[in-house]
């Protein structure tokens, strides 16, 4: 980046660190930012320190939040008896898309990886026992990622609660609406034979 | 964005007014954000408002710089007879990369454009014909993009400079260097064949 002034080349520099933003993809930012009116390039800045300052995870349910509890768990319309285990705060927003879950969420910040050295104990795995025990709630559905790392967190938390006459849940792998049979691969399409219906 | 908390939808908001950032990389970049150490994030927020503030356009040729005049102009090293014209600052630097050019430049900040209402006025143009009057310029090669835009106004700039005596040059079009002369346009094979160099 030696062409570029030192001003330019920090902050060439600095967007390349962002997932997914090659050499080429910040040289084209930051020139943006640069050809950018003032007072939008600070609300730029502005929303990051913000947004870093501000949010923090509910102490509840881990969700990312601005408030402490979040707006879910201080929600009274919301049910309170059934609880969403999904890993990340994305997954929260997912869900909440769908417009359908009217209960509360517990957010995991990660799923159970020992290839990774990520243990029971590294996620926010205990909070969740804790608040089963201190609550009334009847159906834990497991939202974790249909992958190895969320089948087997989904599979190690079913084993610890199932005992305690919690109802527990995991959503439905299958075809996606709008896929294609001929296009699924073998493991979906087996669960989605598994997980069939009667009409 | 109603699902995220004010401050994280605020970040997301500004995110996807980037270019090339859509609402899906702009929630990506922004949990990211907020997952990335303080310091991290406040150098990010801090080299764009310090990029913003400290990067102007270089009184002499318009070059993106910290410093007026920019560190090429006033780089005793460099030949002040062949003016390099290109269309903005992101073009210098890539002639810089190769290393090859030892004059200087002069930026137009876009191209002339009919279409769009950009005509000779609109450009750094009037600088340009100021810059070639003050010195000993011998030579000006226009370096413009090879598009409509681009060979308009390198031949508006051709024929108004020319009646002084400075040779004009125009870079060539051709075949690039590891392209295929199969999946070469019409256009570029035409201009390849009209640029043939004896061997």
């Amino acid at each position: 980046m030696k062409h570029y002034a030192k001003p330019l080349s920090r902050l060439i520099g600095e967007l390349s660190k962002l997932p997914g933003i090659g050499g080429k993809s910040a040289q084209r930012l930051a020139f943006h930012i640069l050809a950018m009116e003032d007072k939008d390039a600070d609300a730029l800045a502005e929303a990051i320190t913000d947004a870093k300052k501000k949010m923090k995870y509910c102490s509840v349910c881990g969700n990312l939040t601005d408030e402490d509890p979040c707006s879910i768990c201080s929600d009274p319309s919301r049910r309170r008896d059934v609880i969403c285990v999904v890993e990340s705060p994305r997954d929260v927003a997912a869900m909440e898309r769908i417009k359908e879950f009217n209960g509360i969420y517990h957010v995991l910040h990660g799923a159970i990886s020992p290839m990774d050295g990520i243990g029971p104990e590294e996620i926010n795995l205990r909070q969740l026992i804790i608040r089963l025990q201190k609550s009334d709630v009847r159906e834990i559905i497991l939202a974790t990622n249909p992958n190895i790392e969320g089948e087997a967190t989904a599979m190690y938390i079913a084993r610890l609660v199932k005992p305690s006459g919690i109802k527990v849940s995991r959503i439905a792998h299958g075809i996606p609406v709008g896929g294609d049979l001929e296009y699924a691969d073998e493991v979906t399409l087996l669960k989605a034979m598994e997980g069939r219906r009667e009409l």
